[in-house]
């Protein structure tokens, strides 16, 4: 039966690469990185109840299972290329493996991600994605760079996965005519977008990179460890959605904002004297980026409400065994 | 907590290479694949209660999480380099993590392997590790080049791991004088070898190349199908450990050699002009092979007594999901 699985998923995420010698059904994928490309490679998983509820649609894992991995290289500044999988099901279930491998397609095709190999496993739900990418020599996005004086930008908008979660887990509710502000939320928790052309127009351009997958405050707070410094964030001027402003109070969709995991935008800082012209380069690639603060000396991240008092944020975002 | 977790894991598996430009710690590692080499990747997971008993030592885990890997770089004559961790842990528990990583490095230091990127999570306990290694351009062994003819070898001996897993399984008794050989079988189970000295010897040598996870009769079934051949094995001439057969009848273990799995040896097929001179070169290499069949035409395993007659072997192995 796993053959079998292995080949279904294979059937829905070929991809024809060149550079995939040995694909899917050897004991090894056998690849070949270009010239002059240093490989970036990341692993994350996800297990039902934990990193999404019971019941969420198979092509929704599927996606989002390869969205996570494909956001750890988008943060690196790194083009994807290839994905492993390791599936971990409590029973072989032609039709889930069927939705996970469309959805988990549905994001690759337009990437030209080719799925190389993969394990299928019985047991509880899991799911691993190895994902791998190019990048320059040297030009990797870290977490190491941001230097005192940089601004920190942030993609898209933050805490519309949290709240996205949030209205997953309320009871059915009669037609209030907010359905559509809801779903909104849902698909950004479901089908979070990698923001991969925006990590690679940064290479060169940010001094320090990092992806929102475990709260603003937690995840740039990675970025000050690695560099030694400090950040202040301005809560006026934190983006979010109008489906979020519109669904929730202030106080709920800020702290969704700075604590909620999920969202996988882009958390990044670059010298001040660039950001406007940075800007306006990455609106013409489709999602903009917004100053949201500034890299100080010190450590850890401050937050300053509208009316300029220091907020109280020892909640340091979602973290995994807290 | 987890970046503690993955900093406990790095202490112990910390690796000098150049060809790491970004270790753990970041989105993702950034990785140099040496120029004219191209890369071999394989991913495996292990699931309590399935692919290990509950109260396997965190050591014994370590080491084979890793071990089923590099065999599979093993079986495409890959030399190994980097390795990703998933790791998703009922809780936060710090002596099992040292264990655990303890483990992995006694297996990761003789062969310079670097942990390059993990993931720690939160649910039933599941191990998936993705293995990197490299290969000559155009010389990784394959499943699908065996050719009418051709002899079928394979490393080491057969069906110690399932004669181990039979021996954990045992209730305890009183000392019958035989605890070593158990003990010998046990760790067969719990530290395999992958033979990748073998493999890389095996380079422009073997015609296909499996590793035996999964049992003999399905592995070497793998083979045939790739191929598009069948092959037939000579019951007499599989290599058993002697604590095999001191403590299990022929019945038994000839059962255990056949369809066992977790052997980790290398099944491989050669043209039959060139085994003596390969056996003593592999010999050599501290792990010797033994021809155990040949490669016919049509399709599937069959299996001769030693009396001649066939033997009925319609249960091809432990399978996922049978």
């Amino acid at each position: 039966m796993e053959f079998d699985l292995i080949e279904l998923i294979r059937r829905h995420t070929a991809q024809a690469r060149d550079d995939v010698r040995v694909g899917i059904g050897d004991d090894a994928a056998v690849l070949a990185v270009p010239p002059g490309k240093e490989l970036a490679v990341a692993i994350d998983t996800l297990v039902e109840g934990v990193h999404f509820p019971l019941g969420t649609a198979p092509a929704n894992l599927g996606w989002k299972a390869l969205a996570v991995n494909l956001s750890d290289l988008a943060a690196m500044g790194a083009s994807p290329a290839w994905a492993l999988l390791a599936l971990t099901l409590p029973g072989a279930d032609a039709a889930f493996v069927e939705g996970f491998a469309e959805g988990f397609a549905q994001l690759a095709r337009p990437h030209r991600l080719a799925l190389v190999g993969g394990d299928t496993t019985r047991g509880p739900l899991t799911i691993s994605v190895a994902a791998h990418g190019f990048v320059p020599p040297g030009q990797a996005l870290t977490r190491a760079g941001a230097r005192v004086g940089d601004a920190v930008l942030v993609t898209g908008t933050l805490g519309d996965a949290a709240a996205g979660l949030h209205a997953v887990q309320q009871l059915p509710r009669e037609d209030d005519g907010r359905a559509g502000l809801r779903g909104f939320l849902i698909e950004r928790l479901n089908r979070p977008t990698p923001r991969l052309a925006t990590g690679i127009a940064l290479r060169g351009q940010a001094t320090a990179c990092v992806d929102v997958s475990d709260g603003l405050l937690a995840d740039l707070g990675h970025i000050c460890t690695a560099s030694g410094v400090a950040a202040e964030i301005e809560a006026a001027w934190l983006p979010r959605s109008s489906a979020l402003l519109e669904l929730y109070d202030e106080t709920t969709a800020l702290h969704f904002a700075l604590s909620g995991g999920d969202d996988y935008e882009l958390c990044f800082t670059v010298p001040a004297s660039r950001v406007a012209e940075l800007q306006a380069g990455l609106a013409r690639l489709g999602c903009g980026a917004t100053k949201i603060g500034r890299i100080v000396e010190g450590e850890g991240v401050r937050v300053r409400a509208a009316d300029g008092a220091w907020l109280a944020t020892d909640r340091p975002g979602w973290e995994h065994f807290a």
